[in-house]
């Protein structure tokens, strides 16, 4: 009985809809105190006064701090746990209060009194270029800790003068732009703005920090990655990362966001506090300072000749890094320039400052971005060349062995495979009534890598134990759990899978990057097909056969052609776990390191229906088509595609950070922040393709991001053919499409 | 800089003399409910009618139960986690109430009415042989569930027909006692009487308990084997053992008497309840339920020849077992038949049911009890024959080669060496005053032996954590870590020890046996060794250098002859624990069986100075000399020695569970049980001898068991050579020996 590729129920999903699972909120320790912020109203400022007597002559006050109360950890100042002297952006915090109750601690927080000396605020990136803007950093940071583990990447960083606030830049050059693109047939010139957005998980973020008696630090967080959280709270505390121990809990949604953000601030406050603490923030406080993903302005040339090859590409990108930096223009190149054959391009890309919540990864960070420009002027381009979308991209579409903008080629993908089952299928080939439009888009993701370990030990009930240190957001304990069973030959129901904390799980990267299955699977997979050796040694021994005559089947290990021969998988395995055993424990470990990608493509396909006379419009079908490698356990990876497709969606149909002039976040709750809901996203028909990895588990390649990138171009692409108005500007507005007239 | 053989600190030592250390009783969960039990105040009865109601109405009250609310496990009547119709002990749990606070529960378990219906009880072990005497339990039982653990054997057991409430008969013979005992100059004939004892741990049984939703069950108990109270829980509750997670929590003594007690119960109870629970016995309770080791009666005859020359052995030994069995019956045969030469021998130990608490593990369990009617008899019969009572033992010890009573051979062990050490030692050299005595005694401890794995990963800091399953309750972790640091080549400050759960943890065998070290320490010495090999073929290639070529010294590995060429060792370990590595995580495991005893031997002498007016007498010198194969930490092996130095003494001392003729614990706390104190006890001498084991990591053997074995016989022996009087009924009763007259 196979189990990869065989429909399985996701283990922790009774728990999770039950409401039997733990998250950190529900945690209860001894002496548990609570922590509650004081956040800037001002988008920059210098702080002149921090009045925290009232607060702590409060009831129930344990502590409050501000920036000063705390070490200078040296970090950037939008970095420091508490601001000092300056605030660089509103939502920062500048206090805290530790009190015995929740209620205690927001009531003694609104007893601070903090006054600000209001210093000149950038918020529009543009307007931060421009020479004497105002310096919005007083150093020009680093991207964020995490960056690097979405697979981001440093190709094309440029150093060098570079204009004011501007973080990093990017540039990639190939060929001669300015000439190709006056041989040009056709040329699509336009700017393309997506606004930043929240992850929009449904547990803002929460932490517990115990200051332990021996100095060490204990964690509880719902984290994507409990090393990389590990690592970033040992450095920024000055502690060896031995000393600091972090229990990963249960995920309520993650989608990049959730790293590590308030542990380091947590963590200072139980050791002030000297009891433990939990900081959990307000949906209000987390939008507006929890970190989404960056706003992006590209400004895009693309050019074909008459037949519909591309000539040339010039593309000119702007990250939002708010009051840090996204790192992701490297990444958008690669994506701008890589995607399809181009024979010459010039592409840069900035990251630029401004008075705002710093940025981080969400879902495929600086994808949507880039393939909304992309893939909005191929479709645009395709209709100014008279040619059917998917055949213009088949004609350009990037194939194994094919350079990148990074100086590598492209390993054998499957973008030719997603756009040809495009084409084929029913939502693109069914006749359209005359107010509808199809739009297709191309969306890539190249993939994260990690080293990883993984333990499988033997239980004596004959079950296997799946130890991993990675964090399960998508269903990967699942996945992993099916790797473990295929490899040793049990049912998936006799798996059970183990994370434990930083100090008793095998190493593993975040849950970020797509890369869980395909990182730490083989990890899991060796570790499993060692357990199974061990196991079969001891069976070789006690049923006097030899190892290669030996199979797995119905729970037992038993003399192939012989099938009375055999004893119980668990049998065996007590035998190394016994007092007077003669056999060591059957305890199998894999150590997994894959240094190649396997990117990922997906084409997706939108139908709309709009209203000419109107401009009211919707989603009537959506089509997600994607290469994963594998299926390992096809529902649960198609529901990965579904999510990522609602939530790109969602930049079509209403996401947005929205500042004022003055820096203030006017969409910091769900009223204001326009998540997508159920009736305005469709039923979306997921199609998978499998063009298999070779370093991947059982071929698997990664599956999250993806899903999360074509959406937007989909769309408007569709509009775009409903009605003939091209929109370039996100979220798409009904009411000024509406109000514009068609 | 060697670690192995240097004093180091205790790694736990800290935060357990600070209080930092969190016990179980620390210990608070969300909602988390108090039990209390109701015990049978008869030693043997049938349960009539067990009224709940009013305790059921009781404020606070969450369940109120009795053994007929409970599952049958199937399990002997007096393992039944609550009575089940009939009570076999006073104190043998009958009902259970489970409440909000620990005060509710008490005060509800007092409204709880039990109508019994007396049976004849049966207390003294030799009335239950008696032919028609009423029959202790209901079928005959095996011995506990952890007996195996300690090292006990099942050699010599015998079927057949057996005298009433016999449970277990073991028998060894070789050649004619009976002829042989007539050809002998001198015989001792006498009967050795040891009392039941109890380990007197400072922290009474306690345990949390709760059950998972998913139908799983979470235990924290000081136990001192996770994953056998794992296993005996899952397999009392019939469930798979893979459904329970024990995590161990520290242990605030245990000795034998900390495995898996009420565990079961308290699962039970929380199950009901729907809610974690915690079960905590009182110190009387502790004293009527707990389990001690068992009182034993020794029938010797021991004969030589004019030369010196044993000639033959005979012994009876009625260990009385309480409600169950101890098992240990072959283990005392084989120290009686094996610890001197003797030609002919015929050993005959039987276990006896009677209505008292069951017995289990105590601290060498069985050997107090077999080397106190031993060394009696053999101190004796050195002085009936004129000769040095240590060159009498040195003339007959047994040594490498020579056969045991279970078949076995003896390896190299280091009984000679101890005896020489004792015969050179000031405390048996120095002149003895005319009312001082010296005595001398021998004890041994075979071992016990399990398979165990470990992990060791090397930290991004340079640390290095060893993950075990063991549970240190006499300093084996600082031994572990020292084991690591000394194969990885860091000092021990860089070295933390992890358990986890019986989830996370690699397997281990209980603390028992005096077997962790012996056991686990080869498993953390493989997976140092492999770690280290890990970490240098990273370093070979940054470093381009052959992995022969490269040491480890000062944090760093460096090019052997080039100390310039090097890197931190944490900063290779980071190269397999970070985006993008190129190597896999340094994580080494091991996994070793040792199958191979090295049986400890271990010599104690004793000075005594008795008043021959009025019998008073003390204790003034006393010294342990124990071959150890190799004292890794020698401190704590001191130590360790002295300890057991001093649970053996308390034997002599006072210590004694006392039953009336109904079967009611007279000694049912620390008032009444005679615990050693610190004015009687006086300096300990250490001396550790080491020929070391080829098995042990660097030679090591055990060491906890021991030195609990001789300090009955050797105090006697003292007694007896300082004023002529030989006590052979345990503990010397002072004021008996001063009434007698000397």
């Amino acid at each position: 009985m196979p189990v990869i590729g065989v429909a399985q129920r996701r283990l922790e999903g009774g728990a999770k809809v039950t409401g039997a699972a733990r998250f950190t909120a529900d945690l209860q320790l001894v002496g548990l105190a609570h922590a509650r912020l004081v956040l800037s109203p001002h988008a920059a400022a210098r702080v002149v006064r921090v009045d925290l007597e009232a607060a702590r002559r409060a009831p129930g006050v344990l502590a409050a701090v501000s920036g000063a109360d705390l070490p200078d950890l040296g970090l950037a100042g939008p970095e420091q746990p508490l601001a000092r002297e300056r605030v660089f952006y509103a939502g920062q915090p500048v206090a805290a209060v530790v009190a015995e109750t929740e209620a205690q601690a927001a009531d003694a927080a609104a007893l601070v009194e903090i006054d600000y000396e209001p210093l000149p605020a950038v918020i529009d990136p543009f307007e931060a270029m421009r020479e004497g803007a105002p310096r919005v950093l007083e150093e020009v940071g680093g991207g964020p800790e995490d960056a690097g583990a979405h697979g981001l990447s440093a190709a094309g960083e440029v150093s060098g003068e570079r204009p004011a606030n501007v973080t990093a830049r990017v540039h990639f050059q190939r060929g001669e732009v300015e000439a190709a693109l006056t041989r040009c047939h056709a040329v699509v010139r336009r700017r393309y703005v997506m606004p930043a957005v929240h992850q929009g998980f449904m547990e803002p973020h929460v932490t517990v920090a115990r200051s332990e008696p021996d100095g060490g630090l204990t964690i509880w967080t719902p984290t994507q990655g409990a090393f990389l959280t590990r690592r970033t709270v040992a450095g920024q505390l000055q502690m060896p990362v031995s000393r600091v121990r972090v229990i990963p809990m249960t995920v309520g949604g993650g989608f990049g966001g959730k790293v590590c953000l308030i542990e380091p601030l947590a963590a200072l406050l139980a050791r002030l506090a000297d009891r433990p603490v939990r900081l959990e923030l307000s949906r209000s406080e987390e939008f507006a300072m929890g970190r989404g993903g960056p706003g992006c302005v590209v400004d895009l040339e693309l050019g074909a000749d008459r037949e519909g090859g591309l000539v040339a590409l010039r593309a000119h990108a702007v990250f939002d890094g708010g009051a840090g930096s996204s790192g992701l223009g490297g990444l958008a190149g690669i994506m701008l320039g890589g995607t399809y054959r181009v024979p010459n391009y010039e592409i840069t890309a900035l990251d630029v400052a401004t008075n705002k919540t710093p940025v981080t990864a969400y879902r495929a960070p600086g994808a949507p971005q880039a393939f909304f420009a992309l893939e909005s002027a191929m479709d645009e381009l395709a209709a100014d060349l008279g040619l059917d979308p998917i055949a213009f991209r088949l004609r350009n579409a990037s194939r194994e062995g094919d350079p990148r903008p990074d100086g590598q080629s492209w390993p054998r993908i499957g973008l030719v495979e997603c756009l040809e089952a495009a084409r084929r299928h029913p939502l693109y080939t069914a006749p359209r009534a005359e107010d509808e439009g199809v739009g297709v888009a191309v969306g890539g993701w190249g993939g994260g890598r990690e080293p990883a370990a993984a333990g499988c030990r033997v239980e004596p009930d004959g079950s296997l134990l799946v130890q991993v240190g990675s964090i399960d957001i998508t269903g990967t304990d699942t996945g992993l759990a099916m790797i473990a069973a295929e490899t040793f030959g049990v049912p998936l129901d006799r798996v059970k899978v183990e994370r434990g904390d930083t100090a008793t799980a095998p190493y593993a990267g975040m849950a970020g990057g797509s890369k869980i299955i395909y990182t730490v699977g083989p990890a899991v997979q060796q570790a499993a097909a060692e357990a199974r050796r061990q196991l079969l040694e001891i069976a070789a021994e006690e049923l006097e056969a030899a190892v290669e005559d030996l199979e797995i089947a119905d729970g037992r290990v038993r003399v192939r052609g012989a099938p009375g021969r055999g004893r119980e998988i668990g049998e065996l395995a007590e035998l190394g776990a016994q007092f007077m055993g003669r056999y060591a424990p059957v305890q199998g470990q894999g150590r997994a390191v894959i240094t190649a990608q396997s990117p990922m493509f997906t084409v997706h396909v939108a139908r709309v229906r709009v209203d000419r006379e109107t401009g009211e419009w919707r989603l009537v079908g959506y089509a997600a088509i994607q290469d994963v490698g594998r299926a390992l356990n096809p529902p649960e990876v198609e529901g990965q595609v579904h999510g990522g497709s609602v939530q790109g969606l969602g930049r079509a149909l209403g996401e947005e950070l929205v500042w004022d002039g003055d820096g203030h976040l006017r969409t910091a709750s769900f009223l204001d922040y326009g998540l997508p809901s159920i009736d305005q996203v469709p039923d979306i028909q997921v199609q998978l393709v499998e063009v298999p990895s070779p370093y991947g588990p059982f071929g698997a390649k990664g599956v999250g991001e993806p899903p999360a990138v074509p959406g937007p171009a989909a769309v408007t692409n569709a509009v775009a053919a409903a009605c003939g108005r091209r929109i370039s500007e996100l979220p798409v507005d009904f009411e000024a499409l509406a109000r514009q007239g068609i």
